[in-house]
């Protein structure tokens, strides 16, 4: 599932490229992916925040995307609102992790199916170093394929 | 001014060039920066929501660097906190607008001075078309070169 997302990330979001993402991780519970510095640089020689931003976000659509997918359910899948905190400079490379556990998927997918639309709030972690550098808070609307 | 802030990002913020970012407007009032879709597409044909906010991360970015750089204070500038509304899919090349119209400019060079290190809200207005498809709101804090 790893090369799937990459090559899908890759293909369809030219950035994802030039930040030169990587998939360590990827299923229906969890997306972690990686960005090295030097694409992704600022002036103070640390990570540019829209880069660090852009893998938080990646991150959080893709878990989503993955969970989706795999539940069978046809949709778009659009960004609707973003909350970033930077917590510390990322002076190497960052690593960006998005789980579904905290999320009420059941109410989720209930709410998609009668209204055909639904709102799920979606966490992304940044460490860089194993140390928490950054938090995404992607607020995505799943709109259903009839 | 705007040739010397493209040559400053481009060569600084690595990912600026990658979404091709131009300057329309540079002044220590108002920055207005564009991007092409290409670059900066996703799986729906639009605008990748994290291009989208990073060109109008850029702006605000800018606008307040240009300001401090006028008024010759000397400092560390970076991003604290991001709020990213999502409102239209854009569907062609971005516009981002940020000003300083509405901020506590006095207010903020004197903390500056004060305690070395002040925060500032810069807002961002995203539009395509000249219909406004999204708004940033940046917390950046400046830290005083002594």
């Amino acid at each position: 599932m790893q090369s799937a997302l990459l090559d899908y990330l890759h293909l369809h979001i030219p950035l994802s490229r030039a930040m030169d993402v990587r998939v360590l991780e990827a299923s229906a519970d969890q997306v972690v992916l990686e960005a090295p510095l030097s694409p992704n640089g600022n002036m103070h020689g640390t990570m540019f925040g829209g880069s660090a931003a852009t893998l938080a976000l990646l991150a959080a659509w893709s878990v989503l995307h993955l969970r989706l997918e795999a539940g069978g359910i046809a949709n778009q899948l659009v960004i609707h609102r973003t909350e970033m905190d930077y917590l510390r400079p990322i002076t190497g490379k960052a690593r960006a992790t998005a789980t579904l556990a905290d999320t009420d998927w059941p109410g989720f997918v209930a709410m998609l199916n009668r209204r055909g639309k639904a709102r799920l709030k979606v966490e992304s972690v940044l460490t860089s170093d194993g140390v928490v550098a950054g938090r995404l808070a992607g607020a995505f609307v799943a709109i259903l394929d009839r």
